[in-house]
């Protein structure tokens, strides 16, 4: 059903195309102010109708944003009274400047055709300047909620951050894999993993691609992922997915983990500069963005400790940790010392880190390891890791693993692997804390948690 | 253990490095050519060792390429020549242009440092032009295997090729998104998934982020995906992989589908593009790169079926299908006649495509979808999907398929969807078929398959 309001003249871009006609060049909401002037054809949805006693305004929505269009004749006005919001337009018109509508510019004498009507009208408002429904009413209305324009810009910001984290290190001759989601053993942490039927046998849900990042640093020296991630959580928190985006990355041919700090530090950067070149809009949405030093400031974990008043000095027995609240500290010292949104903390206890992770040379009670602090919350880990094979065969006995489900990752180790090192940032929780979100489901497509499943 | 052979100096280069020296520059096997007659340092595996009477070789493998190591010094060679293969050597001596040596230049005067010893010999040789193990040797042992230099190529042509779909939509205004890829309901096929135990309910394994897709082009218009997807395929075949990376792209405001073959066409030609530009390796392994016509030839269903001698006329009963041989027919066909390694197939049978497919305006026998051959195979599927919420209840209806498990699905076509359409290319396929691999596997890092579930 397509409907006609106002002088359509045919345009041959109905819903259902006849097949051989093109489309008219569209004008997007972004370029309108650039066409004063111009007759232009719009296509996107009614976002919201104001109707006034002499004038009516649809503001129609596309990918590029908002756009204006005014309606004077009293009769169009009344027959697009009864659209209802989100109904799929396309307008024709002339664009007038005008600097007090929104963006500088509106269209005039519209005529109206209506693509697709919807069949009721949204759940909730999406007009607003935020969705003003409960979390779990967008969560479970996501096709609708996604439209929003706050909403967008934030799969934006994940889809730059994503792109940065690429481009960096495709300049640094790292090497895009995929690695295995589907996986024979619960290995690594052993608990919160998914199980599942394979062909009459049992197997599991990745819970990182670790051991085939490694790997690959055997064949390729340096290599990246970006993929989901499977993690059983059973914490119904404001953080916990079951499933997330995790940006891995590895490099072989390392002194120590700081070369891997390196690295992430112009990740780090090169994802905020490609927010900032593909999203001017973040702005808007948070501010400025953070500035990645030079050199991020670095603590070792036993430093930070005793700055943050919590030092067992030399006895590790009782497993020294830094508390939240120890790290929000830290990240006011960065901000007021360094001037620096971001601090990296060092050298962790052995005994905090997975087994794979290489000892200091100095002292094993500590790690090559590292977290990065963004504004006092940890974002990043990484570290230098083991790369001989008799130390994998001596860190699993005293892990008081077995060495059989690990054969597959063991082999790298006894065909010579260089010393190496990586990280893994979570890209939920980057977009979250970047953009202030309070719960990572915000800024999460189409969440998974220990309740959701659906949409 | 760090051992030095030869009249190693202090490095800071160890294995286990003492965390304050930097490792000195090091040299790519690539760019060995351009230092003749400078000291360098190389770091890489024993890709192979030859003795010879009076002087013995090293080849050097790194990530950029093999090079080549003299030692002329009998002491000295009778040293090395415990070294197994793989071993993770440093090597420091002086480029020596060289005709003869494999790449035009050669190391001198060698001073080799063993940084990290193999336990064993690799279970096959991997200096040979390929592996000669037979496919499920080298899949045991994937950790050596990808290691092969033209395994490495493979996964550069690989990552190439995925580099390519993005930056040809990213330049397009398509949006890269992340969707779930656990599940509540067992959609689309029905048949082929996997069930896993989600927090004590049944969930499955996505199949194609095809209805996700679908919902965010109500958000962003035009997105893509880059993502594992799942089939529990008994098949046990060259071509059928339980897990393989799907190259997803789906855009809204089109005319018909004819608008998404335009994008595709481009997609194929950017990553072909990019393949060129990152990986000048590829001629060796494949030849000259197939070619895209600015216009791939494409014929209807219907006209294909006749031109290879199996049309049944109008008569759709007995489901006429194109068989492999028809296929390759069409590929010889549009080489020959249009100088195209490509040709689309459009307007395939209704019955023989998915629910959600849009039938063909004027005869709703045929549908408005396509198949993309790439050399006589089928490489990509697509079309344009129903956008009206009526039109989903009715195709529910006729394929006999309940509507409660598509609601968060439908919800987007409650609420305006424009016309749309997209499609999925294959990416291991696509690099099987590019680098003409005979089985799937030889492409796949680690395949998954009815049989294989490890390493």
């Amino acid at each position: 059903m397509t409907t006609s309001i106002g002088d359509s003249e045919a345009t041959g871009a109905s819903g259902d195309p006849p097949g051989v006609s093109a489309l008219p060049v569209r004008t997007y909401a972004a370029d309108v102010l650039g066409r004063a002037g111009e007759a232009v054809v719009l296509r996107g949805w009614l976002h919201r109708q104001r109707r006034l006693a002499a004038v009516s305004f649809l503001i129609i929505r596309d990918s590029s944003g908002l756009v204006q269009v005014v309606v004077r004749d009293s009769t169009l006005a009344a027959e697009l009274a009864s659209l209802v919001e989100e109904s799929v337009l396309e307008v024709r018109g002339t664009v007038v400047a005008n600097a007090q509508a929104p963006g500088g510019a509106e269209v005039v004498d519209p005529v109206v055709e209506v693509l697709v009507a919807p069949v009721a009208p949204p759940p909730f408002d999406l007009y607003r300047p935020q969705v003003t429904a409960a979390l779990p009413t967008q969560l479970d209305h996501a096709a609708v909620a996604l439209r929003h324009p706050a909403r967008q810009t934030v799969q934006r910001i994940a889809a730059a951050a994503v792109a940065g984290f690429r481009s960096t290190l495709d300049g640094r001759g790292f090497v895009e894999v995929h690695t295995p989601k589907i996986v024979a053993s619960a290995t690594e942490s052993g608990a919160n993993v998914f199980a599942l039927d394979y062909f009459g046998r049992t197997a599991y849900l990745a819970q990182s691609p670790q051991f085939y990042k490694q790997v690959m640093v055997g064949a390729l020296e340096r290599v990246y992922e970006v993929g989901p991630v499977f993690r059983a959580e059973p914490h119904d928190t404001a953080r916990h997915l079951a499933s997330y985006v995790s940006l891995d990355a590895e490099l072989g041919f390392i002194d120590d983990h700081r070369d891997v700090m390196t690295v992430l530090r112009d990740v780090v950067g090169g994802m905020l500069s490609m927010i900032a070149e593909r999203v001017p809009s973040v702005v808007d949405l948070v501010g400025a963005l953070p500035v990645v030093p030079a050199e991020i400031p670095a603590l070792h974990f036993r430093d930070a400790l005793a700055m943050v008043g919590a030092s067992t000095g030399e006895d590790l027995s009782g497993e020294p940790d830094l508390a939240p609240a120890h790290e929000r500290w830290l990240g006011e010292w960065a901000l007021r010392e360094h001037g620096s949104d971001f601090v990296f903390v060092t050298g962790y206890p052995m005994q905090k880190r997975p087994f794979y992770t290489h000892p200091e040379p100095g002292d094993p009670r500590w790690s090559n390891s590292f977290d990065l602090l963004f504004r006092g919350l940890e974002l990043v880990t990484g570290g230098q890791r083991l790369h001989r094979y008799e130390d994998y065969l001596a860190a699993l006995e005293r892990s008081g693993q077995p060495v059989e489900p690990y054969e597959g990752y063991l082999e790298s180790f006894r065909h010579g692997m260089p010393p190496h090192g990586g990280f893994a940032i979570g890209l939920e929780r980057f977009v979250a804390r970047l953009t202030g979100a309070a719960n990572v489901r915000e800024v999460t497509l189409f969440p998974r948690d220990l309740h959701r499943l659906a949409p």
